[in-house]
């Protein structure tokens, strides 16, 4: 987040705020929900994240809807947010189920995450697990409800965001993404070059494409179809959220190597200490800081494309580029 | 099974067939998959199962096609098969995923399912839990795309029939029924009565209505609603299948405490030596037996309610009632 207080950081807030009450909403409570589940999907749901992509898909939904020429059907920001609300809000679910997931012992065996001790740590290996399960599945009970409405040309977008989710969370995007992940740790040491044991810097951006990237990728795109957008406003922002997303995940190795535990708020050096593939390790520190740049420039480039010249998706694009935690 | 052969084993063969095929071609393949998840997936998802909620699916559809009255629309039972088939194999997908999950260290720990080693077993517990992240994903990608078109009533279907799947497999459901059972493991030693530590037998009940029952009776709706079913058809096959999904879970936990492992395919006498609340620990055996019996007759009853007086889900609840493995 950018240091100087504004417009920006009033918007990221007040944004943030309807996502955590939208969350708290949407989530099943107890009694009909068994309490530890509930305690548990709400200890890592409520753990200070910081709504990255749920901003991303509100942002998406309003610009579309406050930009000239790129709505089939022409619906009002205020409208966008509320119609783009459920599938940010699914999205962030998602997200972080995959984080608890991700955590398990069996996986990246992590015992911190924003500072706190990890669900499994927390709540018991078992009740993580069922924990992850249950919000992956909330999120679509909440995407098959929400906004409910008689209108059929709402049905079908909300059908065509649900799928397009599906899609980018499932085998062929994150789910696929971390078993590659999986399977190539350990094939990299730090300091090895391009091509090293098989995984060069091709198949490490292919990876996080499906790991990290489809799911922010999609983020945008339901925002977009929410908001009725056009073909080609859904494709830009799009192809903008998948330069953003890469530019994120080149941001976060770095930020493995350079940060410190305390200011990530997880452990810092893991993946190095893991000998996971990283940019970094991959390319070098300055490399992946120009790769980085080039990413950035790319997502403004596909958003002036469609007649986005300025706005929030820009100034989240600039957020991420500068971000040190 | 029944041992006779004869018309209700064929039409169980025949619509196994169809699921497994469907399930092959509906599942993601590699390239695009990468080749350890879609193995993990796979191994699991073709192990012999009994497919035993698709054929409820199937069939609910096409008894409700077939039975005058029950229909919003008519449809005939050929399409009432091909228009609940995806869902069918969702369910069957999501299915699978939950033993996947259920079986791993931190859960059950059981090595052995179906006769061969469990998953986390065969692949590791890594992959073992991405495969089964992956199989409830790609279930909701499935719903979102299958059976597609351009009918409006058909889209309001769909998306009913996929909020109610989300709705029978999460917190409310089945996840909230296995952190219930996790929570309780070890309350309830062999032999207790009802109440003891606190577990007894409507505790039971309500646990395996949300943990086993809740994804059996989606099964019937599910196929009942894509066949474009009435409010009372819809109903009446769910509560049927309420009923029957009861008879099953004690019909198992009998068949835990009688059966041999190398029958079973699955570790005989788990339950009761994990201190696991089963209907013979808490009732006896022959007061099991009756309460199995008298779900049975409830799910009967439900049926003939409804007017279907005879066909393939009376047949699947006699087959229910009378198996052995």
């Amino acid at each position: 987040m950018s240091q100087a207080a504004g417009p920006f950081d009033e918007y990221v807030r007040a944004r943030r705020r309807l996502v955590d009450e939208a969350l708290d909403r949407f989530l099943p409570a107890p009694p009909a929900c068994p309490p530890p589940l509930g305690d548990a999907m709400r200890y890592s749901l409520f753990a200070g994240g910081k709504r990255f992509r749920p901003l991303l898909a509100l942002a998406a939904a309003e610009e579309v809807a406050a930009t000239p020429g790129l709505q089939e059907r022409p619906v009002t920001p205020g409208d966008a947010t509320r119609l783009a609300l459920p599938a940010a809000c699914a999205i962030e679910m998602i997200h972080t189920y995959s984080l608890i997931h991700d955590d398990l012992p069996a996986m990246d065996d992590d015992t911190l995450r924003r500072g706190r001790p990890t669900l499994h740590v927390a709540h018991g290996e078992g009740m993580a697990i069922l924990a992850g399960d249950g919000l992956l599945t909330e999120a679509f009970a909440l995407l098959g409800r929400e906004p409910s409405g008689p209108d059929a040309a709402l049905l079908a977008r909300r059908m065509r965001t649900l799928a397009e989710i599906a899609r980018a969370a499932g085998a062929l995007g994150m789910v696929g993404g971390q078993a590659i992940d999986l399977a190539a740790s350990g094939q990299a040491a730090p300091g090895d070059g391009p091509g090293a044991a098989g995984f060069g810097l091709d198949r490490l951006r292919q990876m996080h494409a499906m790991k990290t990237g489809a799911l922010i990728r999609v983020s945008a795109v339901a925002g977009a179809i929410m908001a009725g957008g056009t073909e080609a406003a859904i494709d830009a922002v799009g192809d903008y959220a998948s330069s953003l997303g890469l530019a994120f995940q080149i941001v976060d190795d770095i930020l493995d190597v350079e940060g410190a535990t305390e200011d990530l708020g997880k452990t810092a050096g893991k993946d190095a200490a893991a000998g996971k593939p990283t940019y970094p390790a991959l390319a070098g520190l300055d490399r992946a800081r120009a790769l980085a740049a080039q990413a950035h420039e790319d997502g403004r480039r596909a958003l002036e494309r469609a007649g986005i010249a300025s706005g929030r998706l820009h100034e989240i694009a600039a957020w991420v580029a500068g971000r040190r935690t």
